[in-house]
């Protein structure tokens, strides 16, 4: 029955697994088990829970991953202090809901060069360790491939993109509840040219452009480099936009569009409730205002099946959904997508009239890996360590970082989004970081309002390590001087 | 001394195989030569002209490009009836210059559509055939980086790109007379990409955007796309846009930017002269208008060394130039490049803001593949190939088309422009030749203010057969119907 677990997503329970651990936390809780306690064998949990022992094992690597648990070599697993439990999420903060036009921000390519420099510890821009990805297999498909299409390189390959890819994406997403057909899905370089081509398909220079507070600083940018104006709507830290704001905001500024990303929020880390999502389409159907709905880290949840996106219960058309392989595979193919609704044409053409289209050969790497069937395997060890790095650097942050401080608890992807002390701030710590080789992104980037002046945001994406460790007593001692 | 050739811009003289060549072509002028003849061997000419053998032969194959001698195997070359070169050129038509907000046109995707349609001789859409490029040494190329970089998926390779790359473009083009360092270059998705950013760079919705009339179809399609308005600059066939035209524009419209085909213009095929290119980097220089200057197929010229670039007359950092490996290497790679000036860090920034960055593996292959010096072979090969396909389309329209048909006799690249009588409407012909699974492109597409409703582009990229014999045939049917 375990089994299951990741594609089905009418399963109105959690994974059997889930449950087991559900039990061993109990005991911790009500004191059965305390830190420092060996916790029972897998064969003993297997018996006592009747489970597999591949359903203990998986319950027992869930704890570890959560932070309840430590596997000692040649010994097994014991209860760990759960400090990390302990430390706050980040609090809402209202924000002005007025349109602004962002202007240019000398910052961005400043943290570029930061994140591009080896010499830095990179807790900053959004890469990943290559040893979480099938480097191997990719380039042995790859390789294949080139030997049995040699005219790779010479097709003129136009928009939509390559059928099989997208045969692959729509069955996927059809997997995760959404109903659109291959012919629906447009190929792009990348999930942000999937976001900039549905920002222009359906609106102008001037137009304004609902978005979370705090959201992907990118995209803030896009949407200024357009032309057009941002709104921000006050977003709760674990439940997303306020939707009444959202509402007041399209019907006082006739916003043209709104960005949501709603699965492992970059930088806040939910995942949003299917009454969230199925509130969001409504409300914004209701006004004819298009969805464009990021979904990058949609499959990256730590635990559970794979979550529903607002594009599954769009029944106008009305919702973009913008997704890559980027965070998942490979984020140098520059393989991304949008399936667009009623916008398909509209996208497909600003496609061709962009850059003409995608390079076929990165697709078909793709589509074939996605066929495989290695691509469910390869997810759940992914997710499985993404929740490991993630949950060491907020143990590293609430030994090392100054009291007071908020940090987020992800349902996914690799972010951590941490509250300062108020007295903090943010810009400084980022600057005095880099001096000593450490690169964050202070949180003013991700709000158009200059708000989030002590707030920074972490990548995990990087395997831990000792000099992660040493980094991050730096930024406690930074933070705290 | 025949060696020189290809890259020595400062040679004030024509090669000296093109001389030698004039010198045959004299003798056919005044008889001495005739139709039918056979010309002298190659070591006879050798000895005559006191050249070398191969400089003999470079005359020979450049006078059977241009249509005037034939190779008959095992014999020798003759002396071909010139009738190509009796067709006239088109003429110049005066365009209105009225800024013009061109919309959306549903032929695009009706031309696009019928380019991927493999039923159809293709006549239409920009592709080459895959016979004329390395595909075998770039598919080595490429296999053997994958083995050496086996993380080249794993890389955020942010703008501009990867250095060698870069550093390669500089050299070819300081070869070409610029002066910018590979620090100047950003690489793009294709060169659609590199005129797209450079225009949102330096100009808003709204602005005035000058432009050829004709001109690349795509190019004001990109334009409209970005909200911007094209005026049309009349432009003369073989000489370039009326400067004075250009000039009283940019006074009367605030033209923001001027996008200029140079060297084998998109579709008149011609290649300015380079006191032409320095007025127009002076006059535009005088307003401070940048110019946006397309060189994809400025390496494709039949003769002569590699015509400069206006680029190398620019001493403001004004000059955007634009380019790409579509083709002259593979179209499917989609690796384009541009040189952007002083708004270098404005176009890193859009292209970031885009789609992050150009994958690495590709700009790795074209790198290697520049530095081996394979690509001055294979330019040689691909001009001498491109040379003949257009003369034998040429002499085929000459053959089959109807009384008053004018044809470009272009200078470089694989587009012909031809002039029909002006009772034969194109774009009826246009749907009257698919129906017969010919296609081509009706000259309206590269007007914004309904200009060329007699003219056609027919590319002449793929390896003749009799299959384009008959399509032709049937062309200059429909035509003369």
């Amino acid at each position: 029955m375990d089994m299951r677990s990741e594609m089905d997503v009418d399963a109105d329970e959690p994974p059997l697994y889930v449950r087991v651990a559900g039990s061993i936390q109990q005991q911790v809780a009500n004191g059965a088990l305390r830190p420092g306690d060996r916790v029972p064998s897998l064969r003993q949990l297997s018996r006592e829970q009747r489970v597999s022992m591949s359903t203990a094992l998986q319950a027992y690597l869930w704890l570890e991953t959560r932070g309840y648990l430590e596997a000692r070599p040649q010994s097994g697993f014991y209860v760990r202090a759960p400090f990390a439990t302990l430390i706050p999420e980040p609090r809402f903060e209202a924000r002005k809901t007025q349109p602004t036009h962002l202007g240019t921000r000398a910052i961005l390519s400043e943290i570029m060069e930061s994140a591009a420099d080896p010499a830095n510890v990179q807790f900053g821009a959004g890469g990943a360790s290559p040893e979480l990805y099938p480097v191997r297999r990719l380039n042995l498909i790859l390789r294949r491939l080139v030997r049995h299409h040699p005219l790779h390189s010479m097709s003129y390959d136009f928009p939509p993109g390559l059928e099989s890819l997208r045969r692959q994406i729509a069955r996927r997403a059809s997997a995760a509840g959404c109903r659109f057909s291959p012919d629906e899905v447009t190929i792009t370089c990348g999930a942000l040219e999937a976001v900039n081509l549905s920002l222009r398909a359906i609106a102008r220079a001037g137009d304004v452009i609902a978005v979370e507070s705090p959201t992907y600083f990118a995209i803030l940018e896009s949407v200024s480099s357009l032309g057009m104006k941002v709104i921000e709507i006050p977003t709760h830290p674990q439940a997303g936009m306020d939707l009444d704001a959202l509402e007041r905001a399209i019907r006082k500024h006739r916003v043209k569009a709104c960005i949501a990303l709603n699965n492992c929020h970059n930088p806040l880390g939910y995942v949003v409730s299917d009454d969230y999502k199925k509130s969001l389409v409504e409300l914004t159907a209701r006004f004819d205002v298009p969805v464009i709905e990021d979904d990058v880290y949609g499959d990256l949840t730590f635990q559970g099946p794979r979550p529903r996106t607002a594009k599954s219960f769009d029944r106008k058309g009305l919702v973009m959904l913008c997704a890559s392989i980027s965070k998942i595979l490979c984020p140098g193919f520059r393989i991304g997508w949008v399936a667009a609704g009623r916008f398909r044409a509209e996208v497909e053409r600003l496609k061709l009239l962009t850059n003409v289209m995608t390079p076929a050969l990165p697709q078909m790497v793709i589509a074939e890996f996605l066929e495989s069937g290695s691509y469910d395997r390869h997810l759940t060890r992914l997710r499985h360590r993404l929740a490991g790095q993630v949950e060491f650097v907020r143990q590293a942050v609430a030994k090392y970082f100054p009291e007071g401080t908020r940090v987020s608890r992800p349902a996914g992807g690799y972010m951590l989004w941490i509250e300062l002390p108020s007295r903090v701030d943010a810009l400084k710590l980022y600057r005095a970081a880099l001096a000593q080789h450490v690169s964050i992104l202070p949180g003013t980037i991700f709000s158009a309002t200059g708000g989030y002046r002590h707030h920074i945001r972490i990548n995990c994406g990087h395997s831990w390590s000792d000099a992660h460790d040493r980094a991050l007593i730096t930024l406690g001692r930074l933070a705290s001087s």
